[in-house]
């Protein structure tokens, strides 16, 4: 038997990958089918769903040689034993749980790969451990709350959490209880004492990959969002009887305001702001609206970049306003930062990229990810994968087979590499 | 006794003016507390409180000398007989009927000033008849089809409108016969052939003669509307993962063009382009809008400036948007030509409010009234009152008694030009 320094990297055994490729594919579509809505996707947090897709999941990793358990917050994890009890931990994962009405692979494609990559050791014990790690929830759809998996593994056990009923009226509590399992031992499901790495391999959910004509994008951060909604004051006039000279038109104001957040974003490196819903009051055809909201959504990978152009669009609403004679009010109403991947793992990753003949494309996670959790205790690395017309969150979301072939030919290598720097630093 | 001769112009005893117009100021706010709806004025088309007021100004214009009728559209109508039974009519009125929870003078104040003048007249016998109208319906709130009043007596009977329901599936035909009043007889109503000349009070409902500091405007035509609605489409996209460079986002497409309307309304003497309401769709914040809408008021003194605009308008919506890579669709919702008010009868009451001294302001009406419907087959005119705050349907409503008294004084000037002319065509 081949080991894995002899089968990865360059030397890998091309065929074999792509056979393991079109079976992690294969997979995520077989669980697509366990759903807890007839006729689409949709699995949530300890759902009956969801433990059909963990059941099924548990069988192939022992298949791979994983000793299984499911710890306190649901997530299903196989630990890869290293040659020594001692050796460092190796986290590979992404999501089991996915939106309503979802795709085969969000999520679900980053656990297929890792157990794959697993399979293709046969069995072959490295010198440090791997835990696959299939998080039971990140997408917040049942409890409007995400990232439960992964922040149980960060050791964030938030108490609050527990009481927070779904729209069933079903507490995080006894859900946790009715799947068997005990909501006190969620600080246990702690990694960061033991877990020397994060990585997560995750389908891009955007068109840059696409645009670029490219397999693979490496993440170095996710980005910081600023979200709330700009409100534009002025007067409801009746539209036939008031001249343009005398309006104090919040539509039009808003309108302005809305050219200007989209230049400041085109203008900006990096830089996405988003308009996604506008209304008017009292919204007649013929009536000057006397006000108009709009949503703001603006997201870059640098906080200081973000910072200064919620700070520049806001004046730049206000001195609309005033040169108009309405008022704005700024309603915040979500302000996460950016997180930065590790940068020694991330350029290890891009290393392992490369050496597979793909380019490299680094590039900013718009979306948040499980590794945006992980990251805060535990160095983390994204792998994104091409996302075909950037559809995700959608039926039609899909995947490349020679994205994942690609996708699995880097995460070889990166094992390697891996193996390696341990060696260096033995 | 003084003759109108006499006492009309610049000769006109002001203290008998003022009390006349403090008299038809306290008349509206009378009529205002007849009301179908407790706590707010509201009367429709031949509703209880309509028969209420009617019944009120009855008995103000038999005491004023009118022998009163009222025609089967429910228009309260009294004839104010000349010196000779085959002298001329004149036409004086306006509608009793409001919007819900309405202000006190839109419509009702044009009949008490006519009513006013009448009463001036104190019984004095003209070369010329006059008929007092107290229209029926202008609003459009019962039946959602406004001037039914005003059509009536143009003799458009429109057979259709007597099956409209409605809301309590009640007909125009049966809310005619339960009045007492007989529908097979709206065609007796019209007054095609007798009328020589139709004038109307009405308030602005506009801020112009309020922000130039006048008590009267001459109202020269009524605006020609275009209405309808643009829809932008595009692509929903990730707001986070989709960059400012690969979006082809309705919302953004829609705010450059409402500010593009603006520009060409502001550009264009006389013309007013509202965007009163807009959405966007799916119209998350975090979602870049696949779809927005917007609706589109634009109206003008003349057809062709207007048919410009709209035509220049759409041709930008779609050049933005295929800039963009949107496509536009544009839904036409209402179209409704120009209507001038005869020039002659214009110029009469033009001189007759410069005879009381004050400045006269030529202005477009951007609002229907019933001298746009009598303006089809009756020389026509209109005189505005000042709307403080260019406050109208609205409970804040309101007049200054100073602008109702030069309106009776421009009304008395005017009642002895028409009378000269009348001399100088006999």
């Amino acid at each position: 038997m081949d080991t894995l320094r002899q089968r990865s990297g360059a030397k890998a055994e091309r065929g074999d990958i792509r056979w393991h490729a079109a079976q992690s594919i294969q997979r995520c579509r077989e669980l697509a089918a366990i759903t807890d809505v007839p006729g689409q996707t949709m699995r949530t947090f300890l759902s009956p769903a969801m433990r059909s897709a963990m059941t099924r999941l548990q069988s192939w990793m022992e298949a791979a040689g994983c000793a299984v358990s499911i710890d306190a917050a649901g997530n299903l994890r196989g630990l890869y034993a290293a040659v020594t009890d001692d050796a460092p931990l190796l986290l590979i994962g992404s999501h089991l749980d996915t939106v309503p009405d979802a795709g085969a692979f969000d999520g679900v494609l980053g656990v297929m790969i890792a157990l794959s990559l697993l399979e293709m050791l046969r069995g072959e014990r490295l010198r440090y451990a791997i835990e696959l790690i299939a998080f039971s929830e990140e997408e917040g759809v049942r409890f409007r709350v995400p990232f439960i998996g992964s922040s149980a593994l960060v050791g964030r056990v938030d108490h609050d959490l527990l009481s927070v009923a779904d729209s069933e009226g079903i507490t995080v509590r006894e859900a946790i209880c009715s799947f068997g399992l005990d909501p006190e031992m969620m600080g246990k499901a702690s990694v960061v004492d033991r877990a020397a790495a994060y990585l997560e391999f995750h389908i891009e959910q955007g068109p840059v990959l696409e645009s670029e004509d490219l397999s693979l994008g490496i993440v170095e951060a996710i980005a910081g969002q600023t979200r709330g909604e700009v409100r534009f004051i002025g007067s409801a006039n009746h539209a036939g009887t008031t001249p343009m000279y005398l309006r104090r038109d919040a539509v039009a104001g808003m309108a302005e305001w809305i050219v200007a957040v989209e230049g400041k974003a085109r203008a900006t490196k990096g830089l996405v702001a988003t308009v996604g819903w506008v209304s008017a009051a009292p919204g007649a055809g013929n009536v000057v609206a006397g006000e108009a909201r709009a949503s703001l959504d603006l997201r870059h990978a640098e906080d200081p970049v973000r910072f200064t152009a919620v700070n520049e669009l806001l004046e730049k609403a206000q001195s609309i306003a005033a040169r108009r004679g309405l008022r704005t009010e700024w309603q915040p109403q979500m302000e996460q930062r950016a997180v930065a991947m590790d940068a020694r793992l991330t350029l290890m990753v891009e290393t392992a990229v490369c050496e597979t003949g793909a380019a490299p494309l680094r590039m900013t996670s718009g979306a948040g990810h499980d590794a945006m959790i992980l990251a805060e205790r535990v160095p983390s690395a994204m792998i994104f994968l091409r996302s075909p017309g950037g559809v995700s969150h959608h039926p039609r979301e899909t995947v490349r087979e020679e994205d994942v072939a690609n996708a699995l030919a880097a995460g070889l290598a990166f094992l390697k590499l891996f193996d390696t720097t341990r060696d260096a630093h033995a």
